[in-house]
């Protein structure tokens, strides 16, 4: 077979610290302790109330398909949660559950995205929002952000990056890798801007929950026809079931309705109904307090990385993320990673994996692990840096 | 917001079934009863031991992230099935679980198709196949095929029917909506076309297992170097599991997976864990008995349409469905039926959903439900059509 596969495959990486993580298990394999700060998950394991509902609803046989759309009561839920935690007034029928944040992100630029036509995305980002672009024959456009722009996109500069092509502009907030919020302000301007260029704002919020102490306003407080990408994975803990949801202004509906029926047909039934158990108080309790744990961790590891010289220009609101200059100690972020496993048995991510601006002067470091193993990973690299 | 939405959405048809169920909802609330003949979907909830060996893994708390290409356990165990099943020697690593076969069809669109690239595939067929590759901007090339043709795609004919933007052909055997395999011969002709052609072939036999006194053969245990989608959804019984799987050369997994880690980032993992016990000596004679009563329904359903006057030439050799004419009765199946619904309380399926080559004389009877039911259908129809 000589014909070769599909061009957009040249376009699309894999992730960088795939590489990390597999030198990391040769090293655990030959009884080498590794602390883990690579992994965009909670370490958390789902909450038990969730866990109980989704195994009495496997108990009740609730094997079969589901809407495309998602089982009615998880809308339901979730315009209750945006009217008891936002004060807002959002119509279950403009809420679609999908498989994952990666789902939402599927059918956005399935709805969107013309052969050509490109998305304004921040550099650093989330890398695979231009490869769900990329998938359907458009582009991310990427807008370099740096320090002084907080790693955010602002209207000022998204007005100046806007190209002919561009249909809109796609956001998170809190981001991925930078834990960098946009204020009610920033994002009013930014929506502003998109009307003016009769461009589509998407607003990816899937850190939502995880902020600590700063606001992380919704755009959906703004207006009602931006497009809004959530997840049952982040704040609540649940990125193994995957389960995401998508707000849409509400013409895009039968569109977006249409478009899962082919794509997905339905979304795991029993993980729906286990995702019910997370909006009770019990479980929110359980949350809230694993959120309080992440702001700890945050709190020790930024102050600490900033005192070795790790540059974190300010301590970010919110996600599960520190993005650090590493300009100090090296020019070559894979490099540095690969060393600091292999050397002092600390898994981390290379900037490369969110871009490619400063890319190579950065890297994530995830709070994702306990904080007696942040204070091992802290331990360990003081004999390095400090 | 004027700007609109994508062009592919034109190319897209929700499923015309939709209007059916919808209807039947509204009857049943008014106390009517329907006898459901529309589910692509066994009616039976997921054998037992599976459905306990997923709330085991909930319980052990394996709700993070899996591997992009499935859990290994799952692939081996794959590989083991088609060991001891076909008597085939499947490298596991050539094995990838995906979100259901949707998402395995999602990866082979994005892994093959450039813009303006087509594939053949039967019509009538699946309608989801020519979506995804619409979807990454190439098309289905819809091939009629007939009673004449066994409702398969020959290699002659799809020889006829090759273009100069032709890169290969989708079949689907056993396959949805007639329930028609295709021989060991006819699926060599096939690929030896496809490879005179440098064309890809790729065989759907997600209703292999649901093959009754016929043998289903697998196009892989004619080459490495086709692609196979199949599925947990029907022999298995675990559509709202959304869980599939895809058999591809080997020279595309490290492909396949960079688009897996981008586009799913994982499958539901304590679905996958469950998924295992569907291999178990005690799942199989349960999923056998199951088979054993689809084959009965089928003999059963099938004669009685036959001599009722619907068109259908031989019984078919598997999957969950009669793909019967309708042309003693009717020239527009949807308002076929319509009326069936409304004036007898019998769902059924039109034949639009499935293509538009003679759809409106066909119509698709699922037999997903219990033989009494099917009895009670029957002697609705009798009433009309004898």
């Amino acid at each position: 077979m000589s014909r070769p596969y599909s061009k957009r495959l040249n376009d699309i990486q894999p992730f960088r610290v795939v590489e990390i993580l597999a030198r990391a298990k040769q090293l655990e394999a030959q009884g080498r302790d590794i602390v883990h700060l690579a992994a965009g998950e909670p370490d958390f394991a789902t909450a038990a109330p969730i866990i109980k509902a989704a195994q009495q609803s496997l108990g009740n046989g609730d094997t079969h398909y589901s809407q495309a759309s998602g089982i009615p009561q998880l809308r339901e839920a979730l315009s209750r949660y945006y009217r008891d935690d936002y004060g807002l007034d959002i119509d279950p029928r403009r809420i679609m559950i999908t498989p994952g944040a990666s789902g939402a992100l599927l059918l956005i630029a399935a709805l969107l995205m013309n052969p050509g036509d490109g998305m304004l995305m921040t550099d650093p980002g989330y890398p695979c929002n231009r490869h769900f672009l990329r998938l359907v024959e458009g582009e991310g456009q990427l807008v370099p952000v740096g320090v002084e722009d907080r790693f955010q996109l602002h209207a000022e500069k998204a007005e100046k990056y806007w190209q002919n092509n561009t249909i809109g502009a796609m956001v998170a907030s809190p981001a991925n890798p930078t834990g960098e919020i946009l204020s009610k302000d920033e994002l009013s301007e930014l929506w502003s801007l998109c009307q003016h260029k009769n461009g589509h704002l998407v607003v990816d919020e899937i850190y939502h929950g995880l902020n600590y102490g700063t606001e992380a306003p919704s755009i959906l407080s703004i207006t009602d026809e931006a497009f809004v990408i959530n997840s049952f994975s982040k704040y609540f803990g649940m990125t193994g079931w995957r389960l995401g949801w998508l707000v849409a202004p509400e013409q895009a509906i039968p569109e977006l309705e249409k478009l899962a029926q082919n794509i997905f047909i339905s979304m795991n039934t029993f993980s729906q109904f286990g995702a019910l158990a997370a909006f009770s108080e019990e479980s929110r309790a359980i949350l809230d307090s694993r959120r309080d744990e992440f702001a700890a961790r945050r709190d020790f590891l930024c102050e600490e990385l900033q005192n070795m010289g790790f540059e974190i220009p300010h301590r970010p609101a919110g996600a599960l993320y520190l993005y650090a200059g590493i300009k100090k100690f090296s020019h070559d972020s894979q490099r540095f990673c690969l060393d600091l496993l292999e050397n002092h048995g600390v898994a981390i991510t290379p900037g490369m994996d969110f871009g490619t601006y400063l890319a190579e002067e950065h890297v994530r470091f995830a709070y994702t692990t306990s904080m007696s193993r942040l204070e091992e990973a802290v331990s360990r690299l003081h004999k390095i840096f400090v």
